[in-house]
This record gives C-alpha cells, sequence and structure tokens, in this order.
C-alpha cells in the first residue's frame, strides 16, 4: 500500500450559484464540486475537508481545504490541473504538502470575514454578486461605535440562526471593524470561529444602530440578554466573503 | 403635441451577456435592453443613441446614452424606474435633462478605455468576467516603452479589424499607459474615437512586445506600415471596459 500524502489547497469561489460549501443531495456545493474534480484528476475517492462551512451564496477569497492521496502528482502541479477540470466559479491558486495529522478545520486559529455594502441610491450592474445593496442614510460614527462591543468573549446566542446546531454560543471575537470609500462599506470580522449566520446578524444588528433604531450601547444588552428577537435581521448573504483562514505555524506561505 | 426633453442618463454594464451595445435581431443587445426599458416605463417608442458602440463582453463603468420624450417624469427619478425594469447587469446611475440638440454620440470629445490582464499562474474565480487570464512573464518595461508609441495622430490601418467600416484610419490618441499592482496589469486609452478592435489589437500587439517578439520601437514602424498582419491578435473581448466618455461643457455633474 502506498503512503498516503496530506495536500494542503487554497481556493476562490463565487458563491452565487452555489448552494454553499457543504455536500448536500441534489445541489451544487463547493464542496462536491472540488470532491468530483479531485477524483477525475486523482483517480481515487476523496474526502475533501474545508476550514469550515459557507453558506449558499457566501464568496471566498482564500477558503483552506485538505485531502488525503497516494497519488505521486507534484503539489504544485495540482492548481493548473485541477482549475482545467474546475467550473469558471472556483479556483485553487495554491497547493502544498502537509504533515499527516494537519487539518484545514482543526489547525485554523482564525476566519476573516467582510461583508460589502454598495451605498449608491441606484444599484450596480457590476457589483451586485459580491456586494449588497443599501440605498439608505447610515449614521456611520453610530455603527463604528456599535461594533466594538461586539470584541472580546461573547455568549452570541441573540446572534445566532434558529437552526444552528453549535453546543453553546460562547465565541471570541478577536477584532472588528469597519472601513469603506465613497459607494462602499465593508464590515470585517476574525474569529477562531462563529455561529450559524452570526456575521450576518450582527451587520444587520449595526445596520439597525446606524438607521438609529437601536442605540450602540444597546449591543452590549443585546448580547446579555441572550435574545435573537432583540438583534437584527439576517443580511442577504451575497455580500459576505470568507477572506482568509489562518493557521498557528506556518505550513506554506500563506500570506 | 408636447414638447420633447433631451434626457441623458449614465449607466454601467456587465457586457459578459450581451451581444454588444448595438441593436441586432435576435441578439440581447444593451442598447435593445434600455430601448424595452425605457418604452416600458414611458409608454412610447423610444430611441437610444449611445455614444458609441461597444462590442459582445465589453463591459462599461460609464457608458453614457440619450433619448428624447415627452413624458414629466423628473430626470431624477429615472435611474431608480428604470433599474426597477433593467435586468440586473444593466444599471442606470445618473440621469438628467440636456439641451434638444445635445448628443451623447456627437458632443463626446473623448472615450477612455481599460483592458485589465489577471497574470497569476492560476486562473481566478472572482475576476475571469473582468480580466483576461494572461499567465505568462512579460517585459513590463518594454511595454511601456511601446505604448507611448501609440500617442498622437495617426493612421491606425493596422490596428483595426477588416470588418471595420470606418472611412479612414487616421485617429488621435491622447493617452495610452499601462499601471497594476500583484496580480494586475491595466492598459488605458483616451481618444476621441476608436477604430473597429482597435484597443484589443493594440493591447494584444503590446503583449508581443512584453513576450519579446516585437521590439518596443517597432511599433512606429507597424503603424507606418498599415499592415493589419504585422500587429498582434486581438486580445480576448472580455478584459475591456469602457470606463469614461467626456463633454466638452458639462452638461451635469459628470465626474
Amino acid at each position: 500500500m502506498s503512503e498516503n500524502r496530506n495536500i494542503r489547497i487554497d481556493l476562490e469561489y463565487d458563491g452565487t450559484d452555489f448552494a454553499g460549501w457543504q455536500i448536500q443531495p441534489g445541489c451544487r456545493s463547493v464542496e462536491g464540486t472540488l470532491k468530483d474534480a479531485l477524483e477525475r484528476l486523482l483517480g481515487h475517492p476523496v474526502t475533501v475537508h474545508g476550514s469550515g462551512r459557507t453558506d449558499a451564496g457566501v464568496h471566498a477569497e482564500n477558503q483552506v481545504a485538505n485531502f488525503l492521496t497516494d497519488r505521486p502528482i507534484p503539489a504544485d502541479a495540482i492548481p493548473v490541473a485541477l482549475n482545467a477540470i474546475l467550473p469558471p466559479d472556483v479556483a485553487v491558486f495554491r497547493a502544498g504538502e502537509v504533515p499527516e495529522k494537519w487539518s484545514a478545520r482543526r489547525d485554523a486559529t482564525e476566519r476573516e470575514y467582510r461583508y460589502t455594502l454598495h451605498r449608491r441610491r441606484e444599484r450596480s450592474a457590476l457589483a451586485g454578486r459580491w456586494a449588497w445593496h443599501f440605498p439608505y442614510p447610515l449614521d456611520d460614527a453610530a455603527m463604528r461605535d456599535a461594533i466594538a462591543h461586539f470584541v472580546g468573549r461573547h455568549n452570541f446566542d441573540a446572534f445566532r440562526s434558529s437552526q444552528c446546531d453549535a453546543e453553546h454560543a460562547v465565541r471570541t471575537m478577536k477584532a472588528a471593524w469597519i472601513d469603506g470609500e465613497g459607494d462602499w462599506l465593508h464590515f470585517h470580522f476574525r474569529a477562531h470561529a462563529y455561529l450559524r449566520h452570526q456575521v450576518r446578524i450582527m451587520v444587520g444588528t449595526l445596520l439597525e444602530v446606524g438607521r438609529g433604531r437601536i442605540r450602540p450601547d444597546d449591543i452590549a444588552a443585546i448580547l446579555a440578554s441572550g435574545d435573537r428577537t432583540r438583534a437584527g435581521n439576517t443580511v442577504p448573504a451575497q455580500g459576505l466573503t470568507l477572506v482568509r483562514v489562518r493557521y498557528e505555524s506556518r505550513m506554506m506561505n500563506d500570506e
């Protein structure tokens, strides 16, 4: 029996036409699309382990995954070979050999997400896939005050979907900030892990602050309440992008 | 009979799924799509006059057009009203009343185009619509030397499609330059008007320079020869974007 090699791949995808990362029967998933392409390339069954799931419509600039193979294909040749098989909305841009026990999911220390609003009164024909059109006035200063309340270790029960199946809702937000220019506003979040819809509910709540319906300091009370009905709506998936995943020890030149 | 108002509209489009600007039987054109939406909005036949045609697959960040109507709809209300009818890949972001004789085509003094290359070895899943993937080494300095030869008044016979029906090929290139960062390279051109496929043939020729097959100084000789076979290939439409159209007198706040 040949030795198993553990290969890390870094990839990007346009989530518009995917039912999300995870394989689901009868749906077009990123994981399933990658698995099919790898199995065609390598000629044996492959299990793809992603750093985490992304929901339907969510994009990735740098998702990370790993898989095992006993084939001798040089890691460096994998991206171009795989991209020739993958559809246009997924592309692998880096691959490298990692230690046998390395896991894209378990070894990840941080996932960074960005949520983008397009604030022009008129919708965009060019950015409609990557941003959510939000043509209403917003108090940016109030939102900047509010987002700071998310940083730190909190119980995020008020900020998770009713379908979230995590055992508990305590998560540590390492950083959260807002930037942007012109018609663009970006919400950024860095955490080890997130609850289902957490980023989209946090952004929805920040927009309530921006609209003057919730005061910035209320974020602390909403967190303390654990009451989902006090937080804002879940904003649409199309504005959300997984920007990068960080790892403790650099297995590859990952930045 | 009511008075005719002349309305200027500024619009953007993703050219991927259009057969170009111009109405053609049986094809999905930007002009035809706009005309249909305007006729639904205004309830009378409309002729749309664009600043110029763009080919199939070419994008626009700021195309300009004008049309006549006797309807009293405030110009300021037109973009949002029209965008509700237009498909996602076209959007009008500005409209304003202009003098009766004003023409988006005749009064334009300059059209600016950008051609974008994505230079990473691995293709992109996120930029495939807006850029052409060109994963080969290029001598950027040689291309910068070469592009300067296009500036000025020249006969561009060597740089037009065999299907170009312009009477003569003398055009004045006001400016042409290259910039970019990381995996992106942009070719910029500013001229009053262009020949059919001129920008895409100029870029194809600059890539020959970048690959070392044509010397930068050869551009002058190719221009002088008028020989299409000495210039480079026509690069694909997907990397080309109409960036803006300029007008002598500012009818509107157009920048």
